[in-house]
């Protein structure tokens, strides 16, 4: 065992004034009195497991090797669903099999096992009753394999696809709306051809400061796909756009 | 000491933007520097001691042995309610007197002290002050008894009980409504009967998942209450509930 | 090196549910695997700079010698605007130099050097790839003057000035308005004389518990500036305050 202590991360749409968090925080300090807990998120939208599943592609693999990352957005919890812990790329997940944890299964070399539901677990709350502990015995030192038995096909969900047209442009979509009001693309960022939002054809630029405050623009954002912004302003707001909006790519 | 940090948990209800909870969590940095800083929750809305209690009804007693609890929801910081610690199975608690600190108080064997207010702390914000120099009093090792004067007669506030009528029915109320809508009563569950809420009678469910979406169903929650809800909606909108809403089981 | 692992706190207007805070804790935990990360705050309002200063001004010294204090709120990430990294009474910060950093500036010896940007940082999220790895450094032993080079005017801001009038009385202005609707303003706290808000006279009282539920009134708040207050209420709704609104404190 290293110096620095094993990481748990935490990212859940309990909010945290419920104290359900806070239960799982402290099965987590009982059975991994060691491990260091960092709060990604608590106020992932209830319910929405999309949001949660792009969240989580952004931070699960910079953290460092051997850390765990506890996702619970689950509204299927105490049906059919399966409960999951998975090894990738050095980190470990633990959390529902819905999706949510598809980024870290879509890495090659990626192992799944199912959880165990103890019959005394909650049916409303696994994020306490099996999802904490099983983060709790990997944080510990558990391996993967004795938490459970492989899965072979486990739930994965992908971000949409853009796709090429005749005329050569791009279609695309908004995956996610920031809290600036960056909407944010599945288009795969360069920094040449305009995009065209809900009529307007946005030229691409590197970086807010390129346009005077108020205006409009595309980027590319800190994942390399292109976003639709308003400096000091919301292009979500300006454009109308949420989840699923069109847009498309003309090349230069 | 074990190799495992001290724990001092927190939960207020300042918010995070203002920088309060930033000065206690400094505080405690400069008196207990090898304390692990765990965040509940600071969302409690403003002044709502009831709310406080009951989520820390929910975490306190699951965080491991030694752990100290620093919650404040203050309404009459700078008044003459006391300020206390206290030690219970093995965990402390740190506010202040008004009753938030309860369900600690109710197990058996549980001590308190008055914290001394020094003349330099600020009225208005005695967590900066007196708690959070308590609790780092406590994560590092100074006994109860050493902070203060014994009580006998601290503040307790319990969740009102519910009561059998005459024709067998229980009658009870809502407690709490939680982020997810779900509204919870303070009916012991038990998965016989039907809980009569705003007219409709429920079923009682053992999950969500055992009704159709949109359905409404009463539920045996994760600290053992029947619940209202509404699978992948909200139970407390669909009947309009609040706190002290009526409810009534029926045997089966 | 003590005992106590190294403090690294962080304070963005991000929110956390995208995400961004995420990538920056998972930066820190790669390259300063010990240190401890304690969250201030990630509601501040988007963009405001000045919310994010007056909330720093409030922790950042109460924090033990060595900690390191990131602050990301960054409107003009991508511009000209310079990123620092500043040594000041044994602490360390890291940020945009915008005036956000301004509290730690104002002290006598205090120290700056400008952050290198990489080839490779994202244009739109330096929190993540100039930000996050400089307080790993320093969270780790780099001495300060080994991230850049030294800055001899970075930009600071100013809490405005209150300024005596003719007739005696010091006229100031309302700076801030917490979570609990207190106005907060310029005016160094005395408990002689009275206040003059909106057209009314409120006498300056000690704590809110000197008056009755629902009354207004002014007392010295917790960092010694004069606040608007309503007990059990708001002081800014009461009086319709904001930022920029003026008050004048009469003398007894």
């Amino acid at each position: 065992m290293s110096l620095a202590p094993a990481i748990v991360t935490l990212l859940t749409d309990f909010g945290t004034a419920d104290g359900y968090v806070g239960e799982m925080k402290g099965v987590l300090s009982m059975h991994a009195p060691g491990a260091m807990l960092v709060d990604i998120t608590h106020d992932i939208v209830a319910h929405d497991v999309e949001s949660g599943r792009l969240a989580l592609a952004r931070y699960w693999r910079r953290f460092r090797s051997g850390t765990v990352h506890l996702a619970v957005v689950d509204p299927g919890v105490g049906s059919a669903r399966r409960a999951v812990a998975v090894e990738s790329d050095g980190r470990f997940l633990v959390g529902p099999d819905n999706g949510l944890l598809s980024p870290a299964l879509l890495v090659a070399g990626a192992r799944v096992v199912e959880l165990a539901i103890p019959p005394t677990a909650a049916a409303t709350f696994h994020g306490r009753d099996v999802f904490a502990p099983a983060a709790a015995a990997l944080a510990t030192g558990t391996r993967l394999e004795e938490l459970g038995v492989p899965v072979d096909d486990p739930v994965v969900k992908r971000t949409p696809e853009a796709h090429r047209r005749l005329d050569g442009c791009i279609e695309g979509q908004v995956i996610a709306v920031d809290r600036f009001g960056n909407a944010i693309t599945n288009l795969v960022g360069r920094l040449a051809g305009r995009l065209e939002v809900d009529g307007a054809m946005l030229p691409v630029h590197r970086s807010y400061a390129d346009v005077d405050p108020g205006s409009p623009l595309a980027l590319v954002g800190s994942t390399g796909l292109l976003e639709i912004a308003v400096r000091d302003g919301s292009g979500a707001e300006r454009f109308g756009l949420h989840r699923g909006s069109r847009v498309v790519l003309h090349p230069k």
